[in-house]
């Protein structure tokens, strides 16, 4: 998502240390320290503007939430979003997720959440999608045996890539839904799916969601 | 597909036994003997009335082809559309599938394929699919390294169970799409689709036909 740089973002920011961390690598290790409780750490990889890491962090208070993303004009109304909520188990970082192997410690995060990422669709892109080998090697880094990666997205061709790649790299497939939508609806509220900003608005127009969720192997 | 036994069926296949075979176990390790040319084996399970096998006979001359159908009078139908064409590189076989491994040796057979197989959606029936764990182990016995299945479905619960079964048994995931027409069409004849029956009526309500090709990957 490429938005224009807001002035309001940098004094928001600024102002509210305790929610956004800018410097992530500070952290390695001792995450815990920036929660109210010590619990199962869960990070989103692009969060946007935070709909769902939100929704998440509201509907699971047993759990610890780091969203992480890029563009500061963009994280900087996640920011604004969820500060009224005074959330204890949730923190905003400002940064490449391409990096996570610098922020967390191996089996310091317990899941991984990759929604709508961009698809990259060029294939001398390959690389920059975020279920390409090298994002793989480095999310197995942070999670240890054991891990789960839950990716949503509309896009069907990076869905294709997402599924070939992740079995390639030996990850177990499970939770796959070629139509998470009607499985939800069909489920009866047994199956939850918090909502992102763009999962709403292409589900409106009809367009099938996918979702899976790939785990690290036990050795 | 259950259809009621038609009497012309037994009449037809014991007329035309250089069309079909009735104990395929005979041939294990010999089926280059039924066909004009020795060239690579390619052989579908659960082969219906034939459509699809036919096209690819006729399409593929440098290919021999076996077609597997349990059902007599489904089978006696594809026999009786074939038989005009004359195939030299075309054998039916009256028997289940679940047998594989007594009809054709260790790598004897170079591709598979598995269209619009029945979903059995209750877990209870899982084993019946043809995608589940012992068949895909019959199927890895008889292609050996380097094999191909290529799999086409028009039910999403199967397709969903198929590819999380396959990444499970080690296959490399290749060739997936979630809308095979859509691809075709824009591949200006790149793409080789031959139809099934089934195909062209579920493809015409509009409904995604899903297909991948999964290789029993070189040790």
């Amino acid at each position: 998502m490429r938005v224009r740089n807001k002035p309001w973002a940098d004094t928001l920011i600024a102002d509210n240390e305790k929610a956004i961390v800018l410097e992530p690598a500070q952290y390695r290790g001792h995450w815990q320290d920036r929660f109210a409780s010590q619990q199962p750490l869960h990070v989103e990889v692009g969060t946007g503007k935070g709909q769902f890491l939100i929704g998440m962090a509201k509907a699971h208070p047993e759990l610890n939430f780091v969203g992480i993303e890029l563009q500061k004009s963009v994280l900087a109304a996640a920011l604004k979003t969820s500060l009224p909520e005074e959330l204890t188990n949730l923190q905003w970082v400002l940064a490449d997720g391409q990096g996570i192997e610098n922020f967390f410690e191996p089996r310091e995060v317990a899941k991984l959440y990759l929604n709508f990422s961009d698809p990259w669709p060029k294939t001398r892109h390959e690389k920059r999608r975020l279920t390409s080998k090298t994002f793989l090697a480095s999310y197995s880094a942070v999670l240890g045996n054991g891990g789960n990666i839950q990716f949503k997205t509309d896009n069907r061709h990076l869905f294709e890539y997402s599924i070939m790649s992740m079995a390639a790299f030996g990850l177990d497939l499970r939770e796959l839904s070629l139509d998470l939508h009607t499985d939800v609806a069909a489920s009866e509220g047994q199956l939850e799916n918090i909502e992102t900003e763009y999962e709403q608005k292409f589900a409106a127009k009809g367009q099938p969601i996918y979702r899976l969720v790939a785990r690290i192997p036990e050795k």
